[in-house]
């Protein structure tokens, strides 16, 4: 749910509690930020590249013939994406664990919208690995869209891959490693976003943890999921790269 | 058979042409550097993580019992890591499109030194695209060592695929497409590499092509591979990256 660029630091104290209770504390802030389309990355092309890629990936998966396809939004945040699904046509279910966060999404969302739907849960990701009753599959596209933050990823991954349909995708999209990195050393571990370049004051900062492209391939693997296609937008001015998409099918069992 | 950091600059006269004769008259000169320790980059881990991955690629290439390990070193240059792999008991054939790097690689091989056994042969990469009984599998084990410099490459990559055991892995050690990247645009496409940095005048400037991350993913899917690892070793001082490293098997029929 963040954005593409981040600022430097670090952080030892408890980072997966903190990272989910500021999401709470940020859920306004954050609403008001995509709303306002004041996160410079999201202009710049993150949030056209995941659509194409989501709209790629739906023609990719195979198997569901003419019904409307299932996709669901992990870490929906406000609703943005799964509404933007649900108008192309989609049947969306948008998860996220912030219970302020779904509520905003809720509140911003018609039923009589477009073609498809957008239904809202809240679910953290711990539900999600723990019970495949909560947003349960099969689901021809699942997308996390600045959504996986944590560590360690590949118990989640896993929990995803269960719920993806027979030639279903996951798509990711997430902050490019090389972008991402700095000037620092090269090594995943944990950050601090502090949403300075947002254009307006964030509650609470963010513990995330950044991940080197050798530990992303190594979770998606760990998973039992393959990696199709590792996409790179830029940024149209300094041609540099904005974010990573990654697209994976389930290996077979 | 380059280096891990390259120069900038871009060329348009046949570069694949260029590629292939570079290599003829930088032989003596090449040789001279790999054998004289004078590549900062191959000194700083390239040559070390190279090895470790192709050790580790034996271990996880199964199916072949207590046999010594064929291996296939393509792009072998002056023959130090085929050299290398023998002395540690595998039975390696090394190809090069170069005649002259044939030459000194021969030269500089005796048969009674390891464990295993390095052999030479002259082979172009068309020479490997377009005939199975070149070079002919099955290996456990292929290497390619800073040695897939031209475009497109899946061609050459099926037709290694090809030539894998069940089980058997291909190993990839390229330039860091964000190390190679330097300041410019983010974007595939032939480059020049002068070997400024190497210490003593090189006779050949190199047209190489610069590849990006989504681009290597692209052309693996294409010929038929699958990523299984994704490492990049660091320089141990700044800890920026110094290689990509891919480790990948094929994909069922």
């Amino acid at each position: 749910m963040m954005a593409a660029g981040t600022d430097g630091g670090s952080t030892t104290s408890s980072p997966d509690g903190d990272l989910r209770t500021s999401w709470e504390a940020n859920a306004a802030a954050w609403t008001d930020a995509v709303r306002g389309g004041r996160i410079p990355s999201r202009r710049a092309g993150t949030d056209a590249a995941v659509l194409t890629a989501c709209a790629r990936a739906l023609e990719g998966a195979t198997g569901e013939g003419g019904r409307a396809r299932r996709v669901l939004d992990v870490g929906c945040g406000e609703g943005w994406l799964a509404r933007a699904l649900a108008a192309g046509g989609a049947d969306v279910l948008g998860v996220d664990g912030s219970a302020a966060l779904i509520d905003a999404a809720r509140a911003a969302t018609t039923t009589d919208g477009g073609a498809g739907v957008a239904r809202f849960e809240v679910a953290s990701y711990d539900d999600l690995v723990a019970r495949a009753d909560r947003a349960a599959g099969p689901f021809a596209l699942i997308v996390c869209n600045f959504a996986l933050l944590g560590d360690p990823l590949a118990p989640l991954l896993a929990a995803l891959g269960r719920r993806l349909a027979e030639g279903g995708r996951l798509v990711v999209q997430t902050a490019h490693p090389w972008a991402a990195a700095g000037d620092g050393r090269y090594e995943s571990g944990w950050r601090v976003e502090t949403f300075a370049s947002f254009e307006q004051p964030f509650p609470s900062p963010m513990p995330w943890f950044f991940r080197t492209l050798g530990s992303w391939v190594g979770e998606l693997g760990t998973a039992g999921l393959r990696l199709l296609t590792l996409g790179e937008p830029t940024y149209p001015e300094t041609g540099r790269p904005l974010s990573l998409l990654l697209e994976c099918g389930r290996l077979p069992a």
